[in-house]
């Protein structure tokens, strides 16, 4: 709907969150100017001066619209929502739109933050955890957060095609980069059997193929 | 507005996520019938079959209205404000609502998750993380959150009495219950002078007094 110039996003390939964004760019057909920001590289250049004044956190994404800066995903995915209704991406009724959003969080607080990489990083230097003791971490929230979601999804009649029905929320939004995060450290997903059938149905769709780590112009 | 049966709340005082929706519910004028879950006692009895029947998270609090079991404090408080919507939780205008959305997330994604109960125990037995280091360790997250807060509130038009312009959102609801985490470990609150303030506006209102810790009928 809006010329690409009207919005950028300020990304990285590999990060979950700003994979969610995309996702919702594309299936809201909003083209962005991309901004890379390597998270790795330069110790990070989330942390330059000219990044922290978009976004205090140091964290990515952040979307630039009308001079505005909005960082934290799901804050602009909802954004993304309110100004470009169609197609919508929470359900129209209130105890739905809850049950989408606490989907949502249980990946986007209960699951990402753990097992960003700042926190490895921290659990590594400060902490000393080595390799195994990091990686066992990761896959131990990850783990814990799958059996919720798998429990909660696979006995709902309102799970359909998708996490909620059969069109793409903001629950599914928020589930693939998970699951991309998972199968990245090489996880067991068997025992999430409905997770990985709402993935299949997800990257069948361009929208989400689009919004792969691997398909972007800074993947490595 | 409706009868204190038509809500009930599962929660525990210390839980800072329930916390949150007891500020909630009292701003709406919204009684809840309370539920107690001891999150230490019984080895936890959020992990209890018939909690995990109602949130399989196994996390607090949840919220039951009519016949549904809703999760996630952030997915409840968007609820209410969508059901009971005076006086409303967040601003009439998407990009002010994303302002709001993305100060609640900064706290409720990437400060609290990290420092909740099970991190600390997980950090604690399978990391092997000392007291020092599990203190440490929570100092950090809430610095570098408070740090960013810090930054995003001073030097932004758009705050006033409180996080954003002179009447409490869902930006408050989550920084009080953080700030009084941070007083719990006896943080040094000094650099952050914004945070103190809207948190001395807040704790002048009734709804963020009967929601504290302290004041909770299973205080200990």
């Amino acid at each position: 709907m809006s010329a690409a110039s009207d919005f950028a996003l300020y990304g990285y390939f590999r990060s979950s969150a700003a994979f969610r964004v995309r996702i919702a760019l594309n299936l809201k057909n909003v083209g962005a100017d991309p901004r890379f920001v390597h998270l790795v590289r330069d110790g990070g250049q989330q942390h330059r001066d000219a990044y922290k004044a978009v976004n205090p956190q140091e964290l990515i994404p952040t979307l630039l619209h009308d001079s505005r800066a909005i960082g934290q995903s799901v804050a602009i995915i909802e954004y993304l929502d309110e100004i470009v209704p169609q197609p919508p991406l929470l359900p129209r009724n209130a105890p739905e739109r809850a049950r989408v959003r606490q989907i949502a969080l249980a990946i986007a607080c209960d699951i990402h933050p753990l097992n960003n990489l700042r926190v490895l990083q921290y659990l590594h230097h400060a902490i000393g955890a080595d390799d195994k003791a990091r990686a066992d971490w990761q896959y131990h929230w990850i783990a814990t957060g799958f059996s919720a979601l798998e429990a909660m999804l696979a006995r709902n009649a309102e799970t359909g095609c998708f996490c909620h029905g059969d069109a793409p929320t903001l629950a599914d939004v928020c589930l693939i980069p998970q699951m991309a995060n998972a199968r990245r450290i090489q996880m067991d997903l068997s025992p999430y059997p409905t997770l990985q059938r709402i993935e299949k149905a997800a990257l069948s769709l361009p929208a989400f193929i689009a919004a792969r780590p691997e398909n972007q112009p800074d993947a490595e």
